[in-house]
């Protein structure tokens, strides 16, 4: 039996890394594709409580089909797993998102957020990322890796409570060097934002921002990525620091 | 010298909970408030950087200034650093959120993104919520804890890359039994949309859900709250499972 597959991403649904990653899926199985209408990138996991949701058919077919969703990429998951998909999903699929979800990016991310939640949800999800923001962005040379990870989760299903990071480098084919399993590298966004004066005389301020990841090791994401790897980093939705629960001991004792 | 502390929330920039905390915060040093506009439950880590942002004076005074901003939670992190805090906060706080942000909550909460923002800048960080949806929550038994624990983390720091996560019960102060540090239960939200017909007849789904978190261990935040603790959860933004690295190597076989 065919395993049925769900895709989303935050780039929305008319973005070529989605087409690209529907394509690869849909030489596994079925594959039903529900993503935001919007750009939705910086999303997170943020969902929509206040407002209903509204979806456009974009393509319905056996095999594959398209939906968009006026949501974000964690509504898309939620309302296609209980609407929208004919059975139980397989593999639940995010991306492939233009430009890096590495490091800290992991955290903003809408692609990966939407990975999160169908992780949250019990299923195998892995978020896929090319290192190149362009609309019009090359994602030929990722196809082979984004086949074998997929095919390879299919076949071996993934540690509990896991789900799969991959980001791609901005290479050709032949500079790729391979796959590296690795940690998430500590970042972070020196924000700066612009002050400017509208027509009326009155401030607004604009996001800018200067990534900054000095000296990551040589077991992380940023190194391997730079190193001309494609990295994937099991991920997890607990986000306990396990060992400070005893260095914080001390805080009990108010009472 | 008096610490400088940084206020956020979710629930907006009128809601009692923020007041509460800021009242509190105020014992302690100068506090500088920047909330959002708008209610931005759920918003997780979702940050605006399509658009520019709007700042409007709600009390600007020495000692306690309060701004809104038209963006998220981490939004109003970012920029309040940038461009309305008068020297580096020594701590960032967020809440108190009207409502849980125990177990799987924190992923999605626009207040415990703000906290993993502060966090992942290099701050102190602390998010507080009252299990009680209410915009009208009595928050007067939340009070002796928030202080308490304000005051110990301003007194002895925290461990590095470590953000809190408090939880307070919906009980009286006399059955609030003291404090308990522990881990995030593991926790789903069923999600159930209602599909609804508009008065065009087109159709359109609303977010209901519903909480499942079975059995928690004695040493969850989950059973600890249901046991009348309030509970400290140490969080952090690596989401690297670590454990898995190991166990998918066998990934790297590509080439």
């Amino acid at each position: 039996m065919k395993p049925l597959i769900l895709i989303t991403n935050d780039d929305g649904v008319a973005a070529q890394g989605l087409q690209a990653l529907a394509n690869v899926a849909h030489e596994f199985g079925d594959v039903v594709v529900m993503a935001p209408m919007m750009n939705s990138s910086g999303k997170s996991m943020s969902l929509t409580s206040d407002r209903p949701l509204r979806v456009n058919e974009v393509n319905v077919a056996d095999g594959l089909s398209v939906y968009a969703c006026d949501g974000t990429p964690v509504d898309c998951i939620k309302l296609a797993v209980e609407h929208f998909c004919p059975s139980r999903p397989s593999l639940v699929l995010s991306g492939i998102n233009h430009g890096s979800n590495s490091s800290i990016n992991v955290l903003y991310s809408g692609t990966m957020g939407a990975a999160m939640e169908a992780n949250a949800l019990g299923f195998p999800a892995i978020g896929f990322s090319l290192l190149h923001h362009s609309p019009k962005a090359d994602f030929g040379p990722s196809i082979p890796y984004v086949r074998h990870i997929i095919s390879h989760v299919l076949e071996h299903g993934l540690p509990d409570g896991v789900a799969l990071n991959v980001n791609i480098p901005r290479l050709d084919a032949d500079h790729i060097k391979g796959i590296r399993v690795c940690h998430q590298a500590k970042a972070m966004w020196l924000d700066s934002f612009e002050k400017r004066i509208d027509p009326i005389g009155r401030p607004y301020w604009w996001l800018t921002g200067k990534f900054v990841c000095d000296n990551p090791p040589a077991t992380s994401d940023e190194h391997l990525l730079a190193d001309g790897y494609v990295t994937v980093v099991p991920i997890h939705s607990d986000y306990t620091h396990y060992p400070a629960i005893d260095q914080l001991k001390s805080l009990q004792e108010l009472k």
